[in-house]
């Protein structure tokens, strides 16, 4: 059997990169019709097979990029991805989703599926501790993360996290500052006259949410409020779960005048409650959410919430695992993006008072 | 160098199925824990290396499935691809996803990827016709995407459209009744009074545009109504284009009393619009969505919309998946399901004038 034409042998043959022939027969548009045109012309002659398959197993590149998300339903995932695809399209990438529904489990497995699809990379935000359904051993669990991950870093297969990390070496990482967002919440609360700030919060085993409790704490303390545990409840990002919580804030003795969520979901599940309790929103009761979901700006009472900027946090991703991909060098490097977040401000926080 | 174990083996030595095999190594939670340490145990001892590339080149299963939507941030795919996960991972599937931004040269090369990354089936909703503002050569992008179905038809690769369909010989689809949920929508509009009902339709090249039209159409004729075309208007499912296009119906000489629309998303630019111009919703002017996006119930003004119960969608066009990949016999047969829509009635649409 004569050996297989590569996209290398095609490149070699026209004096141009392999990248080029890649991207045109990719259909990239950022290649001319007159060099895609060659390319096919000369692929064609030279009795190329685009089997990526192939490819990979040769060249070890696969053009596939794996992206895992704890959910894709969520306005913020959705956008990081869209931003991830435009900045990767262009060079000839495609991006394949795996979702883990915040399940250590199921992380486990789809880094497994990603892998043994040949992936180029993995661009991934890590899914949220033990599921308290699922009692799983805890210490098994982490310890077999810390072993997939292992493996994908001695595949010497790029890793990178995005909004919700770990810190392992060798591994680059794009996030928001989670303290200063939820610090300038829990300010802006203060601003309005509020006097007694419920937190709901998230498993802080998780950066993003420890950062984000340390934030809203700060914030407190660098006013003289006094700091009450007692405030601070869990909960995950669910509407019917926010209801749940303020239905408790609301039959304490002395409930809070606001609420500030580490999430959109449950800071709406809570403002439904306060207001089937008949109490008014933001008179009463102030509500701050986190991510700025779509429905916190379409709702007719509009959420105050915190925007993230995901699409570009997704291209900042995608062009750190460009720059290892195609980092040649023995010398690995890992980068440390952080981005900053900006509270919008909307009528469910907006004190009447204040403003007149 | 000697022969690789495969589970195969593994299933042979202990007298159980491969597919037991299978799931007990993904950490199926239908398996014992008894079957599942066994097999763990027998795995290690004939140095079973769990690489599904290689099990991939024997035998010609990788455990992955592809799924393509349109896009992943609409509720409607989403609760689709949960259905699908849901009735997969227990059979030791793992679902890879892949969306194409309505674009069809996306399509083309999600497919490709994806059977280069060598997954077991595909499960797909076609994306919209030709972007507007990329005017391709649509006879080019037809026989081109019907190459690309053929060729996953001749590798003998499932393929099955969900939503979206096209009509493929020996393809199997999942689809709902459209022209009922159409129909319904516009019969509610008119039982409530409503004269003068328009219609925000989408490229009709599609069959389920096509069909929610359609049942518009008939829905005015079986209630002698007069059929208006210029009543009858194209919108892309965005909110700004749905605000685009109250604004051009809201300049009518005669505007309409009634919307009824093909999105949840351009319904909701419709009612921003109306109401900013100072229309009273639902007593000037009715808005009828469809898709039953979960922002359509939050709302304070709720959006009447046509439900189609996604997840169960996904679930059933993950079972004709695995009746076709389970399937060993030479002889083939499409299936066909059609699901039935529900109305879900709501502020936006329900007249007080009626109700009382």
């Amino acid at each position: 059997m004569s050996k297989k034409t590569t996209i290398y042998d095609i490149a070699k043959k026209l004096n141009i990169t392999a990248a080029t022939v890649s991207r045109a027969l990719n259909n990239n548009p950022k290649i001319s019709e007159t060099t895609r045109a060659l390319v096919l012309k000369t692929a064609a002659k030279m009795n190329y097979e685009q089997n990526k398959l192939a490819l990979a197993l040769k060249s070890g590149k696969s053009f596939n990029v794996g992206v895992i998300v704890p959910r894709i339903d969520s306005n913020f995932f959705a956008s990081v991805i869209r931003g991830i695809e435009e900045e990767l399209h262009p060079e000839g990438y495609h991006v394949i989703i795996c979702q883990t529904h915040d399940q250590k489990s199921q992380e486990l497995t789809n880094v497994n599926s990603l892998l043994n699809a040949q992936v180029d990379g993995i661009l991934m935000s890590i899914s949220n501790a033990n599921d308290p359904n699922k009692p799983e051993n805890k210490k098994d669990i982490n310890s077999a993360e810390n072993d997939i991950f292992n493996n994908i870093l001695k595949k010497n297969v790029p890793l990178i996290f995005f909004d919700r990390k770990k810190d392992i070496k060798g591994v680059s990482s794009v996030i928001i500052d989670d303290f200063k967002g939820a610090y300038d919440a829990t300010q802006h609360l203060i601003d309005q006259g509020k006097k007694r700030i419920a937190h709901l919060s998230n498993n802080r085993e998780i950066a993003i949410f420890n950062n984000r409790y340390l934030g809203y704490k700060q914030a407190l303390l660098d006013n003289d409020f006094e700091f009450d545990e007692n405030l601070v409840i869990n909960c995950f990002s669910k509407v019917d779960e926010g209801r749940k919580v303020a239905k408790k804030l609301l039959e304490m003795k002395e409930p809070p005048d606001a609420i500030f969520s580490v999430s959109d979901f449950s800071a709406l599940g809570a403002i439904q409650e306060i207001l089937e309790q008949g109490y008014k929103i933001p008179e009463d009761i102030s509500v701050v959410g986190f991510s700025n979901e779509p429905f916190t700006k379409f709702m007719e009472l509009s959420i105050t919430s915190v925007d993230q900027s995901p699409t570009e946090m997704g291209r900042i991703v995608a062009k750190v695992f460009l720059e290892e991909v195609n980092n040649d060098s023995k010398i690995k490097s890992e980068k440390h993006v952080v981005l900053s977040p900006e509270l919008m401000i909307r009528k469910s926080s907006l004190s009447p008072a204040v403003t007149a």
